[in-house]
């Protein structure tokens, strides 16, 4: 059985819309960043990190979107959420890799900025950077999927756990002051990802635990 | 043929080791940051993104350090730099993507707040903030290396692509202003690493190419 833990809109979004994908059992289980769960000891000791997403399973707990991510694509059958050649495989991890170690960093300046500095006033000047850290992020991203040209997915003609992940960045240009509609393949990307059964189930799925 | 693009000292260290430890035919290419060489045009061709590493293949370009380095584990005799076992796998994964999407970035306030600001007093608190996550970092770290009790290795008694990824970050302590030796366990390990035949070739070839 696997458990994720998960916050609404957050990055966990992605390894809950992979799990949907996958066909596996788990349970998906809310952690509520507004009461401060995530500093509770009780996550603590499932994350010592106190982040989201958390994924636990039976030999042992999982932290990290892309290693969560590829981890739910190696349970899941062959082909169906990564590509099985190691060199295409290693491709959808860089990509993967770009938005966790670039992408979501520059979206955290926002919100998270009390990271980096104790001060309000530099943390101000981080937050007003995310916009453009954001905008320059999706102009490689943009280049990227213009480069698959007609290809539906990130990965090209197969779809994998890129794809949400992906979604879930997409989702939150709008909040860091950038018009998704600067980035036409992106846009095109987003909306097909939205019309997904799975994508469906695990947007209905944070509304009602959120609720 | 493998060619692999470097900087001494920069995160592509742990690359630089891992090629040498696989028995793979490589070249290591310098580029030169005083100089400004990841900025030009012939680089940027290779990685749009400008940093290193990038890997180039007979299959295309692959960036991101943890992408990279599981990659070069696929190539690699099987068991030899990563495990095999998926949720092993996942767990090297997982501690390789903290070191890239966590402590990298703690680490790159110090000399790159411009990404994240432009103002100067801003980049001069962020850098003033460096210390502190290192220390923060390197004990969630260290208290994951005493785990494994008397292991020689990051994952345990099997050396992987994590040990010298580590070693590479643990490098950087002292410039961060943090005291390896509050850190046992973590000394231990980057001493053990340096006596490696693999880690004293790719010192010393990063020593030649910089001279
Ligand atoms: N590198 C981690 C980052 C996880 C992360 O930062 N999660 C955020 C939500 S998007 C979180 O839990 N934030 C809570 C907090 O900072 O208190 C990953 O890729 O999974
Ligand atoms: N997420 C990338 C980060 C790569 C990175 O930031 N590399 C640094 C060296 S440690 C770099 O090339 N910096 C050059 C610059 O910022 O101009 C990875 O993990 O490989």
């Amino acid at each position: 059985m696997l458990t994720l833990y998960t916050a609404p809109g957050s990055c966990s979004r992605a390894s809950h819309i992979a799990l949907e994908e996958s066909g596996l059992a788990f349970e998906a289980r809310l952690v509520d960043f507004a009461q401060g769960d995530q500093r509770r000891p009780e996550f603590l000791a499932i994350n010592p990190k106190g982040r989201v997403p958390a994924l636990v399973t039976d030999q042992g707990v999982l932290t990290e979107s892309p290693a969560i991510l590829a981890y739910i694509a190696a349970l899941a059958p062959q082909g169906l959420l990564a590509p099985v050649e190691p060199f295409a495989l290693a491709r959808m991890q860089a990509f993967n890799l770009y938005l966790a170690s670039t992408v979501h960093v520059a979206h955290a300046h926002g919100r998270r900025a009390s990271r980096w500095s104790d001060d309000a006033a530099a943390q101000a000047s981080m937050a007003a950077k995310v916009a453009q850290n954001m905008r320059d992020c999706f102009t490689l991203i943009e280049a990227d999927l213009a480069r698959n040209g007609d290809s539906d997915w990130v990965m090209g003609d197969a779809y994998s756990v890129a794809d949400p992940y992906l979604f879930t960045f997409t989702g939150w240009l709008e909040g860091d002051g950038v018009d998704v509609a600067e980035f036409p393949y992106v846009r095109a990307h987003y909306d097909r990802m939205g019309r997904r059964p799975a994508v469906v189930r695990a947007l209905q799925a944070e509304q009602t635990r959120a609720a």
